[in-house]
């Protein structure tokens, strides 16, 4: 597998509910943001991806909190690999905020065709950014 | 354990990406939604809720999507409870377009105290809407 | 010009910021809300009018609040349209919380084509649904 | 007046509709996250802004587009300063793809106390920054 690539979090000011901390919703848009910085360190640009008529597509995700995160606060989230398969592929993603684990998470994508004809097997370069042999 | 409760979902222009579906975030909006919905059909206003000192916090979630929904589909929620512990209850959620079930989800939820101070026992209204003896 | 419409608006608790009051950018949710409601009113679903290769986009909007609004207000935005053009049409948008005036908006909207062609006239079921003669 | 400060945007994958642009209420939130910036930038971090018990609220803004912006896209916020008042303060906001204009705004804020008390006068290290003579 791959290695950890790290994603620093802005957390909007917005994402911030009455409870004084960000609602669960938005860490799916951090993990989709550090899923798009991840590809981009391993030098894929998801517009590239696209533009290959690849996409990928959710199939399951799951998420444990331990914590939560506020405005101003130092957050960031870790991305591994976990599995890759023939269309499909799970990464892990850890969210920290000082350090201090707030959510572990894990979503298995599967890469789709972008004109809605279905399953397409994982590109080269991306199965090699995700560190399987091609 | 108490009975399904089915929320209706007006899908937002806005939540629909390029790929022409609700972007994966928004079910975890629709399933709050779902939850207010639920609580107020009981009887229970999430805000007397909050107004009695009590909030609700997700711990885990986990979701499996078989399709998705787009703009100006039918869509609906059903929400089921799975579990009913001492702080915590667990529901299940169904989002149906047109019948066929497009996702299925499982959320654990935590009552805390508003001020911040920590769990607190599912009050016995919540307990009794959920299907539990109080 | 046509009548008012009146949306009826579900404050989302997520939409609810650390102020306690409905974060600014939902307010632009809730006129694309209503304006899917007052075109469905009038018997041209929005879904419809991008079958037929019609859109709209935004090329101004402007928005005054008096006030906010919170978890479980009784919210409603009213429309009605303001002016139409070739083109481009403007509607106006008033927010109340329990009647009381919360935020009034102007929004001029340009119809496009659906393939990225550019402008194209509002379409005679749109003009018409806006009072104007066709 | 204060000089012109320029925030970067990342768009999110989610923020592009159908339309294949970012949709509208997303300006706003890149306002605000460039407000956050624009106080970070001249050492006034908006996290300590609240916890001096102060908080700014729109009470206007007007957006006009030229154009959209799509995900992948160099995309930036210029900040500049427009008018400081006694208690309210106008930010000019202009969004550049690739340096060309996409939207053009204009936002007051009114400064108000955490406490819901109402209006402050401008904290003396908000009005500097702003540019203005304490």
């Amino acid at each position: 597998m791959g290695g950890t690539y790290t994603h620093r979090v802005d957390v909007r000011y917005l994402e911030v509910d009455r409870q004084g901390v960000v609602f669960n919703m938005w860490y799916l848009a951090y993990f989709d943001d550090a899923l798009s910085g991840y590809l981009a360190a391993g030098g894929l640009a998801y517009a590239d991806l696209m533009a290959s008529g690849h996409d990928v597509m959710l199939v399951h995700t799951e998420l444990d909190w331990t914590g939560g995160v506020g405005f101003g606060d130092d957050v960031a989230v870790e991305v591994t690999p976990q599995r890759v398969g023939e269309t499909s592929f799970t990464l892990g993603f850890c969210v920290r905020r000082d350090g201090e684990v707030i959510c572990r998470a894990n979503t298995v994508y599967v890469v789709v065709a972008m004109d809605g004809s279905g399953k397409l097997p994982i590109p080269a370069q991306l199965r090699e950014l995700l560190g399987a042999p091609a």
